[in-house]
């Protein structure tokens, strides 16, 4: 679906640039102290609370991002997404004054089928899954001479989500682990080339949307099965190069969780936190309260609510 | 149900107490800051994310601070209370190690009775409405000797409520106005007794639960039918004599929402910001997009999200 074999090369200029291309459009999202005993760590938890971002998602980040750097002379933008980036690009373009049209798998939620109309986008709804969907939307860019705007592998997309990055290291200047979704790689690669390695950056995986793990095993990005409670965000077949090339690099441990754990962590922030976030979007600290993510005694760990868009409430 | 007469005389100090007392235990909720435009208003709008602190509302705070100041010895403490309050306290004695026997009006909803039981109190359901169950918590505390901490006129609950006051002076140091739901009044009195008059702030009420408006009007506190989508969270029949107080020293002019306006904000927050909160919790924003509230053009406001027990979602 992508090309796995060039990772492109960001560094923290590019998310700077970033940064002072959007900073006064998107929200800089709060951050929530916990004790580290609300959750068994000995230490000091920090929710990022990214779903309060505009769109319910991080994703708003990277789509501005690009959306503002794409050629405005189309008229329009085009995205492949399982929702939240759909959404995201929507709410960009709707900024932006131009069109978007937006393909989306079957599998997206009603929330996020409303959310991009409700962004003045147009939804298109292929038949199957986030390939069926990227070969449709390949389809439509070659018709309609418009930009792609990918979901994670595209230099304006993560240098957008990276800004995230940069608001924390203000907002937790100490953090020693900063835990964030992996699906496709934007988001871990955006944070990883914000805060270089003075920070433990580390992508967490669904067992069931595993494919930064899959990639780490055999060498290489290779497709997997994607499902589970965290398809729909963080379904996509196969890592990007870049989020797989930094992590090798960094010889990342990746964390992955059962869906139970994904669904332990979203009852608890919304009955302990009254926080209601997507499932995907509860993984980074599903991996802390599973004990899947390991911090040392002591240290100041971020886990990042990296999205809000699913209106059901947990049991 | 309260002694209207002689109003409670607080300062600044007795919040800065309150908060040596509480601070390494109730959370200091985070705030978000909006774009005016995206309400309607010339500038700057910022949520204080009160709903995010345990027990889902600020009760936490002077449950808390009156709960550490009762006296141990007796082993136990009472309350009355629709639901936030009595949550809040038997959070609060759970934290301290002593019973909680709450009084709750028949009308109260299972999921408020659960919420009061997965902290550890015991929820006493009192035939009748709130005066029924005070009566019943009052005949309680005189055969067991526990103190009865008073939701909203005592002076431990609204200095603790006040922390809240103090946290904004330094997330929002420029705030000009500072706008918060009023039911008994507690929240209100310990803001502006935190924050004296370097700071506007204004108590905002529903239409259907006036019991500020018409002690104001009366010229002294009255008793007052309430009804409405905010009555489970703001419906005491009669202010406060201490807010009552304080807001006609203030010649405060309390802005006034409709169910409507509180349903309409209640509807973006949760759309625009996926911050899911109870309809009380919505009061103070209400008033800011209805335009009850008025401020001048390019200043700060804060309103207050303050409560998040209500997990109906927003149509």
């Amino acid at each position: 679906m992508t090309d796995t074999v060039h990772p492109l090369t960001l560094d923290r200029t590019d998310v700077e640039a970033a940064r002072a291309r959007i900073h006064d459009i998107v929200r800089r999202t709060p951050t929530l102290e916990l004790h580290g005993a609300e959750l068994g760590v000995t230490g000091r938890v920090v929710l990022k609370l990214e779903l309060l971002q505009h769109t319910g998602s991080f994703k708003a980040r990277g789509a501005l991002n690009s959306v503002l750097q794409a050629d405005a002379s189309s008229g329009g933008v085009a995205a492949v997404s399982g929702g939240n980036h759909a959404a995201a690009v929507a709410w960009a373009a709707e900024r932006a004054g131009i069109d978007a049209d937006v393909f989306v798998p079957a599998t997206a939620t009603p929330e996020k089928l409303e959310r991009i109309g409700g962004y003045g986008g147009r939804a298109h709804v292929v038949d199957g899954g986030v390939p069926d969907a990227f070969a449709a939307g390949l389809a439509w860019t070659a018709e309609h001479g418009v930009p792609l705007i990918h979901p994670f592998e595209q230099e304006g997309t993560i240098s957008g989500q990276g800004t995230l990055g940069l608001e924390l290291e203000e907002q937790v200047p100490d953090a020693h682990t900063v835990a964030v979704a992996c699906g496709g790689g934007g988001l871990y690669s955006g944070v990883r080339t914000a805060l270089g390695s003075h920070v433990r950056v580390v992508p967490v995986e669904p067992e069931r949307c595993a494919d930064l793990h899959a990639a780490l095993a055999a060498g290489h990005p290779v497709p997997v099965e994607v499902g589970g409670v965290g398809a729909d965000s963080l379904g996509p077949s196969e890592i990007g190069a870049t989020a797989f090339d930094l992590a090798r690099a960094d010889v990342v441990d990746v964390p992955l969780v059962s869906d139970d754990d994904i669904l332990a962590a979203r009852r608890w922030l919304w009955q302990r936190c009254r926080v209601l976030a997507e499932p995907g979007g509860c993984v980074a600290l599903a991996a802390l309260m599973s004990g899947a993510l390991t911090v040392e005694p002591g240290s100041t760990v971020v886990t990042v609510v990296s999205g809000g868009n699913n209106a059901t409430l947990p049991r």
